[in-house]
């Protein structure tokens, strides 16, 4: 049983991790933060949670409580993590960060997308979390930098394929529909109900904060830049994040079943990835409430696109799923303990 | 680990009864039928479950095969379970059915609901399965009829105050609200998306089939004939059952804390059971995918009402969560055995 | 044509008379106020009414542009609205209130459950707009205080029975369901779609401000005191109050002909009122963007009590469309001018 | 006012179709059939529209009955509605037909999607029914093929950027989203409220059925064959097609400001097109209930391609609203009359 504090913890992410770390055989939250919901019990501010946990959310300043912790995740927001996240590891603490702060290898393209970086030296220690790609490096991992849920959904479903050198890399386009806890746990005329019931639309079109760590990491798979066009877009449901991506086939004469083979040789052993039979394709519904990210394609060959989808779970896979995978590749403890998670898709 | 088959099983109970058992410590289902997907991978049925089964659906004609079962799950609709059930008992087998054929004490009420009933002798045998109100019997219990969706949410809320002898048992109002599923996993227009969502209606009122299986529990509860008006509506939520419940106090003087105290006595140390904190009530979404039952009171005092609240989601304490609850006790497993299963708030 | 004002219109009521009044033959919006959108556009507020007006939110400090307005509505908040009323009203000016300030005849009641109130020489003036039930007093009135939504539902459904002398007077209970628009434009956590979304709660058990404006009119009706048990829930649909309503009848023997006899005399050439036909229930589909109150009712035979079930499109029947037809009563308009709004159904 | 006839009228488009008709200021509805209502009143089929029509559903067999109908509107499934219309038009009577069967020019292309052409003569008589591509020939037209849903989005949003010959051709991408209403008024476990609600799926990947019909008229608008890729996806809710389309711009220097040049020009005096102002972007909450298509777009100057988003309600513009905008047009009507419906935004 390892000991895990939790810094910001009243938000979704926060309740994500309290509903699966609970059933978790190794590992035990004993303290969770949050600013605004300081010395209320988890039961009051989470009513789904009760019976699951006594424990009453602390007040963050209480940094002195968390010193036992041998894992601490951070839901803080960008900039308030990486303020208190280089604390822990000088202390020799293993962080997982759910924010934006580590994820960008470079400052200066983080300064472009969310403002002046303050913790640099630390970019270097931390390792991308996305355990498919990175199971390796998050082994030894004291800082991992726990992907964007956009990111995840599109740079799963690219991997393969820009691995294997199949598609050209100018051609990429990645729409995405993302349910609205993505926004997260506040009030905003926004995500009102009446405002995004019955309603669809795209938002920060051709300019949202994830297309960055999306280009990085595909950068990184191809051997070369790349830049992707991305368009988010805010689905009337909770939870999940859809991606239908489209890049131009290398050549025209590339198969199905060339293309089913990449990707299952790039997954082999990947419990968490489902690949669709031919001819059909993810649904939100089948990966709600679970850490899987399932993936289909087509070719559509009059024009010689490959269409590629994807859909995971944004607070799971997206997050506190993966962050928890993350845990279990840190700690040695089996990948799938406490992820076994069967989605809820009705 | 005992053995089990599920009988019917493409429908909703039959998903969430594979969803649960899938991570049950004891119990393993090893054999599941289907007249409509007989043949076809659970996988491509459930494309949410792909990764944990591997079972087929098979020809229920194949009665056969389930002889190894040391329990059988029947979901199928009324008057098809009563034709096989009598089978599986005479053989010694376990049963838990979900239907309605074993609920009502009585052949003749079953007649004027239902129509005939033609396995008589086994009603005296049935258990009706609310482990918080028989789990003694159920103990015992070679058969259990697992309760309806809505009698389960209106008794459990009504059964404490009844037996304490605080309303007047001729007040009793049940105005229920039901999600989509509890409609079952079939083709109608009646519950096509463009027909439910965005809209809410009442139906069957003043004569749903379920009137009697609570009265016949409220009755015996009370020591009385007691008849209630139940009116059930179409809720456009994927799960959950809400009443929202009316009873005249005896006294105009009964003060919350002695209503609460009756509460607490009566489910003490019950897991699934949660009474509220004053001034809240339950919500849907905290009990959605969790086997929990949720309980909220006020007393009117102006027109010296109690009203009751709860909520359960209805495909798994209001069906499938609560048969696995049967199973545990019919078989000395831990009462949570595979039921500690967090809402999924959002 | 009129020339109408509009105060403190940026919210859903503002929005409704937009719509409604934007496809009026007599009355035609001049000025319209707003303190949080003042100097913005209506079709920047409201994109969905680009094309419709070219008119621009004001100022509220300006009050002296709305010296040309034969009708003002206030859609402020109450507190809000009973300080700048009284002016218009001073300056013959004719208002028709959307807030609570002036539904309540006793400025005692007001001040139980909403505090002081600093107009009480204008309640006597104001007028109850219902027109279904105050029509001739409506004709002459200077200030129409409009209904609230959960009260319009209730009032016309439970008005010709008790006025008939059916009910028993001590039996009522009003189990309604509001769409989430009834909560106003505004940001909330309690409101954000993630935490509504597949949800279902009650709120204000027992104690919801429209209980004393509900029992005001049903005790007029009935020519003596009246108390309801009221209980609003939060329904996950944008528009819409349900209501379904129990009474015992008096006699055992009253048929189903007999009470819609009453019932059909009551609203004899209401256009507004559609009784359902035996059997068939109000759904909120059928009134969603009309002015319609649909009605439906059962004789629980068994109990004695006779069931009522309202529908309404809580900004149109249960706000905006019924302040338009409180318009067309006081300015000898035909009544359903600019309100012949079918549902839009689906 | 002319005197209109509907088959086929029991279906969403058919239910518009009588929503809007029943407005209208120079057309009148006097018959409609339907195989499955025959016999049964639209109140009673289609409760919502009670009180604004009182005619009954006929037999389709009962011809003569249309006998006097100077407009049909074919409401009836392709196959079904070329055996009838060739029956029509040679009496001289004016039909616009809103099922496929007339609005590819070319036989072959038709029996390679939908099968076999039995009424080709018609095909270069039918006008494809876009007012704001077609307006002069629709004046004109005996038989208008009222365009597909998806069609009317993407070709709106293209038309006048590839008209203005900025973008390559072989570069379009269409991503679209619809409402479940496009699925029809029928039964089916694909579009029941559970399997569709808080899901997200694409679907006909690559093959869907409206590719040929947006391919012919992208086509005849550069003057050149286009192929497209086109993904659709189901939406959870009622209304709305909102299309995300991309396309590569020729120059890497055109600028936002030429591009909204271009649609202004293309659109001048269009009432039922709304561009959005630079930064904002359409929602379907904005034309739901209406006839606009709204399109905003945006430059990804990084990799040069242009984001063209257009939003439409499926049934009105995508079906029965552009169905009465043709009619208005052939009989000389203003052409708004009966559309200027402001949208049901919440």
């Amino acid at each position: 049983m390892i000991k895990i504090a939790i810094l910001g913890g009243s938000g979704y992410t926060g309740l994500e991790l309290l509903r699966i770390l609970g059933q978790h055989p190794e590992a035990e939250v004993f303290a969770i933060t949050s600013r605004q919901s300081k010395g209320r019990c988890i039961g009051e501010v989470f009513p789904g949670l009760d019976k699951f946990s006594g424990l009453k959310f602390e007040d963050p300043a209480n940094f002195s409580a968390f010193s036992k912790a041998q894992l601490i995740f951070s839901a803080l927001p960008h900039h308030a993590s990486m303020e208190v996240v280089p604390h822990f590891i000088k202390k020799g603490q293993k962080v997982i960060d759910l924010s934006a702060d580590f994820r960008l290898k470079s400052a200066r393209v983080y300064g472009l997308w969310y403002g002046k970086h303050t913790a640099k030296d630390l970019l270097k220690k931390a390792v991308y979390g996305i355990p498919e790609l990175y199971r390796d490096k998050i082994k030894d991992a004291v800082l991992v930098a726990n992907p964007g849920c956009y990111p995840t959904g599109a740079i799963l479903g690219l991997a393969p394929i820009l691995k294997a050198g199949f598609i050209e890399t100018d051609s990429i386009v990645i729409d995405s529909k993302s349910g609205v806890s993505g926004a997260g746990r506040t009030a905003s005329l926004d995500t009102s109900f009446s405002e995004v019931n019955e309603g669809f639309k795209a938002y920060n079109v051709g300019e949202h904060r994830h297309t960055p760590e999306i280009e990085q990491e595909l950068s990184r798979i191809a051997g070369k830049d790349i830049e992707v066009t991305f368009t988010p877009h805010l689905l009337p449901v909770n939870r999940g994040i859809f991606s239908t991506m489209y890049a131009s086939l290398k050549g025209k004469n590339v198969s199905y079943a060339t293309v089913l083979n990449v990707y299952n040789k790039y997954y082999t052993n990947e419990f968490f990835i489902r690949i669709m039979p031919e001819g059909t394709y993810p649904n939100l519904s089948h990966v709600k409430g679970s850490n899987f990210c399932d993936i289909g394609f087509k070719i559509d060959k009059r024009t010689g696109r490959l269409i590629i989808i994807t859909a995971i779970d944004n607070l799971v896979k997206g997050a506190s799923g993966q962050a928890v995978q993350n845990m279990n590749i840190m700690f040695g403890f089996s990948e799938t303990a406490g992820l076994l998670l069967p989605p809820l898709s009705v």
